[in-house]
C-alpha cells in the first residue's frame, strides 16, 4: 500500500508507528496475543477474521518482528506465535486505545480491566516520564533534526 | 467494512476504539489537526493523500464526532475542521504511537518532541493513574460484565 510506504519513510515517529500499527486487524491480533492466544485457530475464532486476512496479518507481524513464529507440531505442520519485545511494547498503546474507547464509545456492556492485586479498575493515562505531567497538560514543541 | 462493524459491537473497549482509530489515514489526520492544521488543502499537502481518500476520512471523523466542521467562506464554499473533545483525547494515543515508532523504527532522521518550557525530550509512558505503576509492570485481570 502506498500510504504505508510514505509513512514508514516519514521523519515523524508517529507516522512510523502507524505504518505498521495503523491497522485494525493487526492491533486486534496483538491484543489477543497479549491475552495469551498463540495459535491460528485461536485468533480466527476470537476475531471472526477470514483465514486469508489472518494469514496475511500474521505474516506481516512476523516479518516486521512483532510476533515470533515457532513450529510446535511437525505432523500436521502447526506454528504458534508469541510476542517479541516490539510486540510487547504495544501494550501501553492498546490500553490507551481502550481508555479512549471506554470514554467515548462506552455504551452498554464493556469489559473491565482491573489491577489483579487490588481489584480496582485501572485508569490508563499517558505521562511524560521526565516531568511526570500528563500528556496534553504542558506545551510540547516539535523539533526537526 | 465488516471488520469495523464487528469491532464496534464488541464488549472490548480496545476493539471499540480500533473500530474508529485503527486506520492509518485517520490517525495521521488527527495528528495534523493536533499540530494546528484545519483545512482540506493543508491536510492534503501534509499527507500526500488522494483527495477522495481525504474527503472520505474527514466525513467519517466528522460523523463520528472527532472533528467539527465549520464553514469559514461561503464564496467559494470552504470548511475548516477542528478537534472535538473526543478528537483531543486521541493525543495520548498519538504520543504512545510515537514512542513505539521511536523505539522500534527510529533509524535515521526523526522529529523530536520536547517540553516547550524545559527543552527536554519528552518520554511518553502509560501508567495506571490509580497505582501510579507503569502499564505492564503489574498483573491486570479482565472482567466481563
Amino acid at each position: 500500500m502506498n500510504s504505508k510506504i510514505s509513512s514508514s519513510e516519514s521523519n515523524c515517529p508517529i507516522a512510523r508507528g502507524l505504518a505498521l500499527l495503523g491497522d485494525e486487524w493487526s492491533m486486534l491480533i496483538l491484543r489477543d496475543a497479549h491475552s495469551g492466544l498463540t495459535r491460528f485457530d485461536q485468533f480466527k475464532k476470537s476475531l471472526g477474521i477470514a483465514p486469508t486476512m489472518l494469514t496475511n496479518r500474521l505474516e506481516m507481524l512476523t516479518a516486521e518482528n512483532l510476533l515470533e513464529r515457532r513450529r510446535y507440531s511437525d505432523r500436521p505442520p502447526r506454528d504458534e506465535y508469541t510476542l517479541t519485545e516490539a510486540g510487547r511494547d504495544c501494550l501501553p498503546l492498546l490500553y490507551m486505545m481502550g481508555a479512549w474507547g471506554r470514554k467515548h464509545r462506552g455504551e452498554g456492556k464493556l469489559t473491565r480491566f482491573v489491577d489483579a492485586e487490588t481489584g480496582v479498575d485501572i485508569q490508563p493515562i499517558a505521562i511524560d516520564a521526565v516531568t511526570g505531567a500528563e500528556i496534553g497538560s504542558r506545551q510540547i514543541r516539535m523539533v526537526s533534526t
